[in-house]
């Protein structure tokens, strides 16, 4: 059969690549499909100099050019590839391909999160499609597992590690015992973490990753905005030393849980069980664990991020486009069910139960103790351990509290409270612990 | 729109679990398509005796029938669903659905994995799809990943633990000291084991999954007969404190690994480093690690077995059925890629060249080692160490040796020598060490 022809915008990580999958997988990709996949088109603005090896491989016939419009109105293309991320010109490509009566592939999360519903009831009306393996968790096909793999499945809830780079410095600072700050210029000096980490550490992108996970597993529109978001620059290693004798770690985890009220929603650190698997997930590795009504409890694993872990998402969606044209009928699972129960609907974390690890940082004194218990009591939050690890300085002294199940707003508005103590060094650090999830049930 | 007719063929287990999901789940199920599927027929040979709580509850117009022709023969049925096992009738019923026209799902790994390439073609010349997600490890949708997931990757190796009643076995095994026959005799009497257990703790049942599993992955075709199979009757509770000693553990693995020559294939109780996240799959669960040559590691869990998360992937398979009926055009992912390289050939073991952990029970007398070292000295295998726990019977005595990288040939041969040594109360055990996956590389 002939080749079905896709074009490339975008050859950074992402489609650098997907080039070198599709020109080194070709002979494998093509047995599947039935034909071939073949490059018509490349874009990118640098394309006068780009020197990455998978673009220097490819035919003389391929089309290179720095202007989007040329792929995208070139009759011959069928599928497009959106690899240019970010909320800007990306929009404008996926919006003109879908017109156009391409199908798209994206692996672009911010934009997605923000406005993927919209592209896809316009990809629906165009009778074309549009996938985004990519966009989340990049080396583990999530999407295909709660599109198809489970899709007759009712989730309860589901949590992850959706950052990569969090997780790494996090583990690196549990390994070595080093600073939040340390560990972070080091990733930074490795090219690990971006020279502004804000949207990583802050959780921000964790976030739009978890907003379309949810809308995908629980059928509903999630935005961004909607979820409670913490990210991890004030764990220190302390808070290792302390989980661990806690029988726990620290991990930034993406939540979503189903109640009879609604969806919770929250990005932040939280104690993890030592023996949950999600404790094992080490380095710029992503996880999800997901609780079914019925499938029970499942657990994905792969890489976060990478070009050919990426890349693999991006042309698996790829061929699943291509497939779908040549067979004549699209078959749209859509990559948001379109369901929007009012039970779905996301609500507020505040009053979600769970238990609490307190950290403070205090100038050592007598009667610490009784007065933070005291704002507890009034907050009518029972405390459940006080813990504290030898050997720190009186004039910077951590120590734990363990709260009994509270609901966050319950907690938040005792760390408020406790501002006006004179004997605080910084505002106490309040983690959940994630102990619901991460091991079977 | 109107609903899409399903037929369900046996009420076991599965086919119960299936009916509650599309009973309890419709309204997500009918959201997720666009349109209800509606249960028309109800087959199953017990049919007027049957008081499963599933079938109670169906509409009265649902066609109850003890003869599974009435189904496949109605004309308003367009999937059917074959529940009934085994590679008897149920290949009857397959074949009979495809000639009428209907596409079919099955959870049936015994008969896929022998007849399944044949069975594919035969849909694929009617125009009809045949999907089995939930024939290998139910609650992990694993042939969603493969072949949508994925689909872009060259995988490298995949190793999985795929069966439930002997990775229960094994880990009570570990957690309680106990022995392979107290814990298999609990285990039947609780009715995780079949009175005649051999599918089970003899591999069997794994093999044809890993049968299925590698014809997916590696896209050639893999029969059972292929795959060399030891199963789990002689591992002996010391072996998990000798493992132990070695920072490992013991589960039946299934590997298939590919090399320039071919696939290697074995299922068989191996050495798993005690920080490998597949050491940490515990009870009835199921896993699969998978490598792949651009997307790198990717792991997933889940339950193997039981009602509803085996139910939930047949009825994941309904819905992708339905969805590409209704569209008009399918979209044939074949669960079997059809490429046949001579490369991919499944392989002897023989030449396979791992670590080997060998563990003999002797009548303690002078000499032994010197003996079973001369042995091996003989068979060209080095020695990587020699291990005995205190506190053992004179006269049945145990300790383990661990050989350097050998091929495992070399190492049946060594171990078929040593028959003729009369201080050996039985053959020696060799397992070898699964080290190569498992934990990231």
């Amino acid at each position: 059969m002939t080749a079905l022809n896709v074009g490339i915008i975008g050859l950074g990580n992402v489609g650098g690549g997907a080039l070198e999958i599709l020109r080194d997988n070709a002979a494998s990709i093509e047995a599947r499909l039935g034909f071939p996949l073949r490059v018509r088109a490349i874009c990118s603005p640098s394309i006068g100099t780009t020197r990455a090896a998978a673009v220097q491989g490819l035919p003389a016939d391929v089309i290179r050019t720095a202007d989007w419009r040329v792929v995208v109105n070139d009759p011959e293309i069928q599928v497009i590839a959106e690899l240019v991320g970010g909320t800007g010109v990306a929009a404008e490509i996926i919006a003109a391909a879908i017109a156009a009566g391409k199908s798209v592939v994206t692996a672009n999360k911010a934009l997605m999160a923000v406005r993927g519903v919209e592209l896809w009831e316009q990809a629906r009306a165009a009778g074309v499609s549009l996938s985004m393996e990519a966009s989340v968790a990049g080396g583990i096909p999530i999407h295909a597992v709660l599109r198809e793999g489970i899709a007759g499945d009712r989730i309860d809830a589901l949590i992850g590690i959706l950052n990569g780079t969090c997780n790494y410095i996090l583990t690196e600072m549990e390994r070595r015992g080093d600073s939040f700050e340390d560990v972070l210029a080091e990733a930074q000096a490795l090219g690990y973490a971006e020279a502004d980490p804000s949207a990583d550490v802050d959780g921000l992108d964790a976030r739009s990753k978890l907003a379309l996970l949810a809308g995908l597993a629980f059928g509903t529109r999630v935005m961004p905005d909607d979820i409670h978001v913490e990210g991890i620059r004030r764990i220190r290693s302390i808070d290792f030393a302390y989980a661990h004798r806690l029988g726990h770690t620290v991990r930034l985890i993406g939540s979503a849980e189903r109640d009879e009220r609604g969806l919770l929603l929250s990005v932040q650190p939280a104690l993890v069980p030592s023996d949950a698997i999600l404790a094992h997930v080490q380095g710029a590795y992503n996880a999800v664990w997901v609780r079914g009504a019925y499938g029970q409890d499942t657990f994905y694993y792969g890489r976060g991020a990478g070009p050919t872990p990426t890349g693999v998402a991006v042309v698996s969606d790829l061929m699943r486009a291509a497939r779908e044209i040549r067979n004549g009928g699209l078959a749209p699972a859509s990559p948001f069910a379109h369901i929007t129960l009012a039970e779905h609907a996301p609500r507020s974390t505040a009053e979600q139960v769970r238990r609490w690890y307190l950290r403070f940082r205090v100038t050592d004194q007598p009667g610490i103790i009784a007065r933070l218990a005291s704002v507890l009591a009034e907050a009518n939050i029972s405390i459940d351990a006080v813990l504290q690890l030898p050997g720190e300085a009186k004039d910077d002294l951590p120590f734990v509290i363990t709260l009994e199940p509270t609901p966050a707003g319950q907690v938040a508005a005792a760390v408020a409270a406790m501002a006006r103590l004179d004997f605080l060094v910084d505002a106490p650090l309040a983690l959940p612990f994630e102990s619901g999830l991460g091991t079977p049930r």
